[in-house]
């Protein structure tokens, strides 16, 4: 099956069956799926944070807007972006680079140093804002595995993002809650796997010049 | 092959092969999956313009950091997010969805309210970051199907979206050029094939709590 045959396919679950968990090895394919995604620079300039305990995942429901997915799917995934890219985060996808490759650092610090140069032109907020966009691209990769695993998913941005800073203690590391993901086993009663797929057309999307 | 592994041959094309076109078919198929993209409320906020004219994309190339890809890669696109979602946009996304289903527009009004309320909660800076975000999904899914087809692909981040706005006349359409995907066929001395994929470990990506 292709990947746009996939993609007809997936649809963002309302109501999972609580009672049905996602195989770990699955889990696996979609966490190496975000792990390999592109990011600007290369830097990867975001965490994701799993909640495993459902005790945790109780109080997060009021904070995302009384979504049933954030306690009912099988698995939660919770998107942190970077407030803030420094100098030494560079340095160091500087210095794996010429690990993995086996080269000299001197061979490759001057990009490093460019990085940083690029990275002082944005303003805070446009730090806040880029990390975020690269965060959406590991989403978008962790949806695109689901696909292939035919495991459900749920992107969800209907969360108060300072609550989930607060309670997760994501400030205090530099952090901020961006967007989250629910992954799991679509209840028999979702509604919301009936309805067919509504999309603009490709014409209305693109234009040529 | 299976979606990871395709992952992990991709690389960001530095040097392409200016002589080599990538089939049209495969074009659309990408489209496709853009088309297809998971976007917060439906709204798919973005539109994708393809820069055809090679006229064009010589005054492009000094825009966008003296990038040779501007120039050289098959195919060039430019995201641009929309600066705002009217009710107008909300109000035919809601048609479009009960259309497509064949169900009456009164059944799915109260969703059109409750979208343009949240949206009308978002600051016009939140609004813009937000769409460009939903854009972000896009570009990724694109990267996903050139992965598929085995077509080279270079996200860039490294333009002046002023400049682009202006001479495509992006801003009066109400449109921000945000992220530019060049697509096409590796060039034999692209030096950047023969580098190792260097990213974080998956641990020190994920967290558990």
């Amino acid at each position: 099956m292709k990947y746009v045959d996939h993609l007809q396919w997936r649809y963002a679950t309302k109501k999972y069956d609580a009672t049905k968990k996602v195989p770990e090895e699955k889990i696996e394919y979609i966490k190496k799926a975000i792990q390999l995604s592109a990011s600007s620079y290369g830097q990867q300039p975001y965490q994701v944070i799993e909640i495993k305990d459902p005790e945790l995942r109780k109080p997060l429901k009021p904070m995302s807007w009384n979504q049933n997915q954030i306690t009912d799917a099988s698995h939660l995934f919770v998107f942190a972006n970077k407030v803030l890219v420094t100098e030494g985060d560079v340095d160091n996808s500087i210095q794996l680079r010429a690990d993995v490759n086996k080269i000299p650092i001197d061979k490759i610090a001057g990009y490093g140093e460019f990085v940083k140069g690029k990275l002082q032109e944005k303003s805070k907020e446009e730090m806040f804002h880029w990390t975020a966009k690269q965060a959406y691209i590991g989403l978008a990769n962790a949806l695109s595995a689901c696909v292939e695993l035919k495991v459900d998913s749920t992107p969800i941005e209907g969360f108060e993002p300072e609550d989930y800073n607060e309670i997760l203690g994501l400030t205090e590391k530099g952090l901020n809650a961006c967007v989250l993901l629910a992954v799991g086993c679509r209840h028999d009663e979702d509604v919301a796997q009936h309805n067919k797929k509504a999309r603009k057309s490709v014409e209305s999307i693109f234009q040529t010049v």
